[in-house]
């Protein structure tokens, strides 16, 4: 394309990807077509799953997240953006195969964070049962200062997860009320806001009233932190 | 990626290509992530605008869209969807340059016609000027029967053609009073139904609510082609 081009590796899940690329598009300032952030969108929904892979022996999905970055990589890209957050658990991996730098979601969701005036203090994270057992928020936001509530084991199982599940599958309405009831028990164990660390969540999430606690959406989080590399260049 | 991949040139503009990943996702029967249809979207907002370029002499967008579909090749894909109506002006010199079939947004939207039980008769096309003055939808649909009206020069100027502007502007909402005041004078005139065949347009309808007319989707007309020719393969 030439200039400087986003690179999105995504369809983990494929509703979320094409959100984020939504978001991206919302968020920046554009009064016209050209105004807005080039970007190559790698939309692989056939990676395998990274909880199953983490948790339960599933096939590595390394193979697969490194064929999309060599894509991006020969369409021209400059940086990597990644809208699934359990895919972070192969970030050094990845990191360390290619010489695009890759925007970490986690470190996205600290700055948005801030940007909510949430500074410190126990913030909760819904996620994905891989995310929650890697501790991809609990090591990454304690070294910043902040302390991670997650959702109880039995809270996962009844609540989160099958949410998750809802809007891979595009029952996205179904996946409100439980997403809610959860964030809603963060809070009331002290959260002071809400991080969806799972790309699919802020989708369940949109479906529904607001939430009565600060959310912070990790779509729109990666989607400023695109804005503002590309804006940089 | 392996297997058959699609390739969409897009960012024109980027809001709108990012609804037809989403329309992709939604409109495929599909229980989990893997079961989605896997895509490169090649979002390059950045394309000369062809409606100045067919109208005004503005610089010529091909040379952009060959861009893309080198692109789009180089990343393995095995045919094109293009989610701009106007860009399809060019369909035939891009047509030429490839290997790969591109899927043309006038036949999906002439399947999705049948699918809403609008086999003949006049139907109305709202799109951008280029669209119009081209004949992209007046010359392809005769060929199969229907008739098309089109909005008037003042009814363009005063209506459409300011609400496209509205949405590439990231102002979806504002978009929606006046392509619906359109879309009434086209049912007023006699349309049995109205092609939104501008990619933007959908968008807009969106935000407010439903037309009292059949409405062709071209966003979900080139998505239902491309889930169409994805389970062929």
């Amino acid at each position: 394309m030439g200039g400087r081009v986003l690179g999105v590796l995504g369809g983990m899940g494929p509703l979320a990807s094409a959100e984020f690329m939504r978001r991206l598009t919302l968020l920046t300032p554009a009064g016209r077509d050209q105004d807005h952030v080039p970007a190559v969108l790698w939309s692989d929904p056939r990676v395998p799953d990274r909880t199953a892979a983490r948790l339960s022996g599933g096939e590595d999905p390394l193979p697969a997240l490194l064929r999309g970055i060599r894509g991006l990589e020969a369409a021209g890209c400059d940086a990597v953006a990644i809208p699934c957050n359990t895919a972070h658990g192969w970030f050094e991996a990845m990191r360390a195969a290619t010489r695009l730098p890759i925007l970490h979601i986690v470190d996205a969701a600290a700055a948005e964070l801030e940007r909510l005036g949430v500074a410190e203090g126990p913030v909760g994270v819904m996620g994905t049962a891989g995310t929650l057992a890697m501790g991809l928020y609990q090591e990454r936001l304690a070294a910043r200062g902040w302390t991670c509530l997650v959702p109880t084991p039995g809270e996962m199982a009844a609540l989160v997860t099958p949410a998750i599940a809802e809007v891979k599958a595009n029952r996205v309405a179904d996946a409100y009320a439980p997403l809610a009831e959860a964030a809603g028990r963060l809070a009331a164990r002290g959260a002071r806001a809400v991080v969806l660390g799972c790309t699919e969540i802020p989708l369940g999430i949109a479906a529904g009233p607001a939430l009565p606690i600060p959310v912070c959406d990790t779509l729109d989080a990666l989607a400023r932190a695109a804005i503002g590399w590309a804006r940089a260049g």
